[in-house]
């Protein structure tokens, strides 16, 4: 198991050659430098002469955190009762290890949506099962083929609508536009197997263009990846739809309903993790591919037969005139028929060893099927005079007009759907990938990077599904208002992850470095008009929200980049100013003051410190004293610190009483009332420790406030949200910790 | 100023002959009682011992607490500016006040909120300031009996519509039902002038049926006065709205709309305070009364020139037969013309002394107006023959027949429309007045006794707002859909109210009980037969929702009183138990330690803690060595007591990895790490957390969490939230304790 090699690997060089693709589930724990490593050194030695020095070893606990003796004996407790099951068993000597169990919560609502959570992904996979996780050519060849060969079923119909406008003259221009797509077709293949090459433990997109071409580069092919991905969703269930209203016109105005219920089964089946996934949905494709044989095979020997005549299609009128406008905007629309054909770059992470071998027969397979499936397709639309219709797709009017109407024709409907579904699905499998590589990055939310108890990146599952799912309803589930904001972001990375690899080619100079330039350049150089002509032709149609949006994604990345570049400047550990590290530790109660020549700044960041740097003061907010009260009161008096008693008073009759309580209970403690005439409870005291902070001895307030947890949980509304409200105003002060006691109270 | 006797009486007498109603801002703070106090006494001495016992002054503080020193030293901070102003002044010796200026936020988005909130309610009142919001007579006069009064403008409209089902013969009805409504009017306000006189101090439905027939009485009438006065909110101002569309009927498509506008002025007005509401809402009466005079006085002089002739009505189609239960119905309509007369009783708090001789004067004054204007109405309309037509009111049918379409006629339907949104003014100032009461209680949540920076109940204003808002735009402001709901609740307040009195007399036997308790039993009942037949009649036009509605209600607040009772005895400061009380504090860590039989149950009540019996384990869970983590483990170490840090590992390599890292920190504290195979963090520490709680040992656990904060706040969702998903999950547990240490980063 080589996990964790290859993610520190990634993370502690500097500048990586060749970007590892691993999936470790521990990536959001980034491990500590050396130079922090040896700082961690230095602090340690220095506290444990100051905890030494405090008498009595602070390895004494007063219970045995092993849990060795009772692991069995949790006991029900009134709050949270526990499942009598055994929750952890003995791991490494100081180490105990959770049990499946222990994740199950002990509410009754909160265990019935769980069994209805684990009902639908089945029991949580252990960590170390990351990498069984692996698919078998036989297996990966339907799960990432599926997209792309699935988009015969609606690019040629994309582009032929196009046509269309101009009438059925125009329609003649389909074969030459396909013999250019399919040289399109060829040099992308090509380019994505030196790719594949170059870079084997993972060559998507992302990676090729960051590596090669900078970050910029690589967000911009990251973000085209995504809308891509988004769309390839919400394209692949709207022309899944519309096999299955092709065949049952009844089913046609369901189209959005039945489409978010294919875009929640995809969720569910995905959040059970990738390898079920696998299996079951490996069969579709090939169930497609032999109808698709058995429809090219059975159309071109009928059409043979006949000598192969060609029926004129159905006369059009032109809306518009033939122009390259035109044209270019047929070419960008037929182009979609080629997405998906990244998906083995990417996925190469999830094939059996040896991985660049196994992906590079797979994309061969594939591109040559795709070819195959294209040009027969065109052939027999353009013998059989087929054009786009409202009702019914291409596919299903050729499969009518092949097969007639009964169970062959329903087989071809039936596994154009689930091919559909497939392709779909693909997204699901790239998609959170992708966003994990930008997460690992700092380029997205670390919660990315977080592996769901099925190992499966469920936070992009989800963040995917919505995303489709808005897009499919929003647009009323119509592929043709889909298609135009399709191309625009797939060939755009295609473009950068092209180009990276000429960038690679020049600067390695390995063997064969020029052949593989010119393949690459090629690649790129043809994605790269298609990028520009699919932005330009679909502009005005919907492709400027692509247009603009990739560049406002990139933006919100750099972003968040710099913020987690704070941030990881602000944790990182810093060795110790001098003054401390000379310091001895002298067991008597002074030694515990801060020197004042020592003292923290009150403006920048946040400072590295010592246990006997702090000092401390445990402010009571008092509103009533009650039992809840005296349980703060007694928790901050037993932690053996100062401590200060806070009252808010509304009015002063009601400070007179308090203070008459207060010599009454005896004056145990300082007691101080802050007399709140507006009524305000949290914003005076939090004022109040403001100015109190304000001052120079710098000590930590630590805030103990009680707060009153009551059951059943709607009784909750029946009291104040003081300790909550606190909580939230205190959060911004610096120096001020917030402890809240809890008081329990049932009925 | 005499609020806290008053406020303290109420609570603590057990129970309380004549109900205070004095409304005071320290109300939410019960006081002790004297057994509390006794106790209290007991546990200080105990405290004082052992925090002698420690040694050192337990008032030496690292800070001065009275902040005399640097009242004006609050220097900036990073992340909540402090604004230079003087936030505390000195009040008695160890006592800080805030000043205005201190409640308002620092931030730039929160600052413009204030201001704007401010410019809306005006600047803060101090509590000082409850007394002076009284209402001088010809004030209190127009702002109470503007409800009653108005009910005119829609009162004999609904009983003439309920006739007109009947056709135009049963019109001829309405004239006897006007008379029996008059009695009715006559016999409840004479009940409400003694009620008044035997509860000088306030005499609500709700308290009076409390204090005499039991708490359920008085929940039942205080349901349904409270839905009442939602209703009354409604109902008047979709009235209103229709005098302006009657007016001008091209507004008639914005009923909706122009109801919410106005039920938000009336917000925005009562948040501000009862006094500017008096003052501001003052002259629409006395406009309305002088167009009612004048429309009553021209009506009959021109009647009269014409010998009084009867127009006949238009003909109607008889859509359902002249049944006593149509008369009933009818009846009971018109009875809404009534609701408002309990205004004054309610009210009697923010009245000038004396304030019951005042309130009666005032209702009388009241019911005297609208027997005058009840009967001036019916009988010009009944000479005009005027019935309800769908588009415009019969008073602006009646205004339009008598002035014309002039300025006088504008003048009629302005005022009507000002005195009904002043009506809906009227409930502003009771629902919330009488929640407070029922909170204080304990049958309403605690939060409407609180006052607002205006010293107005604001929770029940905003409350009121809401539901009025919701009914209104549920039944598209038609008031004759709203007027089935209204009476049902009014008249069962009532009945409960009198039904009360006739008890009170019948207890006190005061000079003249007899005659007062012959009044009110006539008041109660007439009341009666008029809730059960509005009840009964109008069951399936709406009156179902009240009915069951209003049962439903007592229940509710029946569980609310529960619930606090509940609290109340597990908040109350109970003895000590023997042993702790005759314990001596000895100064060894020994003492620290609580003898086993002294344990804490685990199930039931949380009880009374002694600084000295409470042992401590510091908890700090780590996920990285990083600076925050290590600001958590030195505060936790800082803290003098055990510390064991704990880390959540989600395989073993990284469980390995950590290890090593805490070998090289040194290993100064014990570290305890839990393999999470699945890679949860927040479940397993729970659990482990319960299973630690669990030992005998009984230690009182303080988890040490360390919270990233960072700025700007859309940053914070760039970090992982399980400080506050382990706060939420910890709740529940007895005895755990969570501290949460900021780390501050902004970027």
């Amino acid at each position: 198991m080589k996990l964790k090699a290859g993610s520190a690997g990634a993370t502690s060089a500097p500048d990586p050659v060749a970007p590892t693709v691993v999936l470790s589930p521990s990536e959001q724990l980034r491990p500590l430098s050396e130079g922090e490593l040896d700082v961690l050194e230095q602090i340690g030695s220095h506290w444990a002469e100051v905890l030494r020095g405090r008498g009595g070893s602070p390895h004494t606990l007063p219970v045995d955190p092993s849990l060795r003796r009772y692991a069995e004996a949790a006991s029900p407790t009134r709050f949270g009762r526990i499942a009598r099951v055994r929750m952890f068993t003995q791991g490494a000597p100081d180490e105990v290890v959770e049990t499946e169990q222990a994740g199950s919560p002990r509410s009754r609502p909160g265990g019935v949506l769980h069994s209805m959570r684990r009902l639908m992904t089945g029991p949580p996979l252990r960590s170390s099962a990351v990498m069984e996780e692996r698919m078998r050519k036989l297996v990966a060849l339907p799960v990432l083929a599926s997209d792309l060969l699935s988009s015969v079923a609606y690019g040629p119909q994309a582009m032929l609508m196009v046509l269309m406008l101009a009438g059925t003259a125009a329609l003649a221009l389909a074969l030459p536009i396909s013999v250019a797509l399919i040289v399109l077709m060829v040099a992308v293949g090509t380019s994505y197997r030196q790719t594949i090459r170059a870079y084997p433990s993972g060559a998507g997109s992302y990676l090729v263009a960051s590596d090669n071409l900078g970050p910029r580069a690589g967000l911009a092919a990251g973000a085209g990846l995504l809308t891509d991905y988004v769309l390839t969703v919400s394209v692949s269930i709207a022309a899944g739809i519309q096999a299955i209203t092709s065949a049952i016109p009844s089913l046609t105005p369901y189209t959005v309903e039945l489409g978010l219920i294919a875009i929640a089964i995809l969720l569910a089946g995905n959040l059970r993790g990738v390898r079920q996934a696998g299996y079951l949905f490996a069969a579709p494709t090939y169930a497609f591919l032999v109808a698709m044989l058995a429809l090219i095979g059975v159309g071109l020997a009928r059409s043979g037969v006949h000598g192969f005549a060609v029926t004129p299609p159905p006369a059009q009128m032109a809306t518009e005139a033939v122009t390259l406008f035109l044209i270019v905007r047929a070419f960008a629309s037929g182009a979609t028929s080629m997405t998906g054909i990244e998906a083995v770059s990417n996925a190469l992470p999830v094939m059996r060893p040896v991985e660049w071998r196994n992906g590079r027969t797979v994309l061969t397979v594939m591109v040559g099927l795709l070819i195959f499936l294209f040009a027969g397709l065109m052939i027999l639309f353009h013998l059989g005079g087929i054009v786009p219709q409202a009702n019914e797709t291409m596919l299903s009017q050729l499969a009518h007009r092949t097969f007639g109407g009964g169970s062959l024709y329903a087989y071809v409907q039936i596994t154009t759907a689930l091919i559909l579904l497939l392709a779909a699905n693909t997204a699901f499998n790239d998609f959170p990938r992708l966003l994990f590589f930008m997460a690992r990055d700092y380029y997205a939310p670390r919660a990315f990077l977080r592996m769901g108890d099925r190992l499966g990146f469920s936070n992009g599952i989800i963040v995917l599904a919505v995303a489709a799912a808005t897009i499919f309803a929003v647009l009323g589930g119509r592929t043709e208002a889909l298609i135009p904001l399709y191309a625009v972001g797939v060939f755009l990375a295609f473009t950068l992850s092209q180009a990276g690899m000429v960038v690679h080619w020049w600067r390695r100079r390995t063997r064969g470095w020029r052949r593989s330039m010119a393949i690459n350049g090629l690649g790129a150089t043809l994605s790269a008009v298609v990028a520009v002509a699919a932005g330009v032709t679909k502009f005005t149609e919907g492709a400027w929200i692509v247009v603009f949006g990739i560049p406002l994604a990139v933006l919100v990345c750099l972003r968040i980049r710099r913020h987690y570049d704070v941030v990881g400047r602000a944790l990182a550990l810093h060795a110790l100013p001098p003054t401390a590290r000379g310091r001895r530790f002298v067991p008597a109660p002074e030694a515990w003051r801060r020197p004042p020549q020592a003292k923290r700044p009150a403006v920048g960041q946040e400072q590295e410190e010592s246990p006997e740097e702090i000092d401390h003061l445990a402010i009571v907010p008092i509103a009533r004293m009650d039992l809840a009260s005296l349980h703060a009161l007694a928790y901050a008096a037993s932690l053996g610190q100062p401590v200060l008693a806070v009252h808010i008073s509304p009015d002063e009759d009601e400070a007179t009483d308090f203070r008459r309580q207060w010599q009454r209970f005896g004056d145990p403690l300082p007691l101080e009332i802050v007399d709140s005439p507006y009524r305000a409870i949290v914003a005076p005291l939090v004022h109040y420790l403001e100015a109190l902070h304000a001052h120079p001895a710098e000590v930590t307030l630590t805030v103990v406030v009680s707060e009153i947890v009551s059951r059943p949980l709607w009784t909750q509304a029946l009291h104040n949200q003081v300790a909550r409200r606190l909580r939230r105003a205190l959060r911004p002060l610096p120096g001020v910790v917030v402890t809240t006691v809890p008081f329990h109270v049932s009925g």
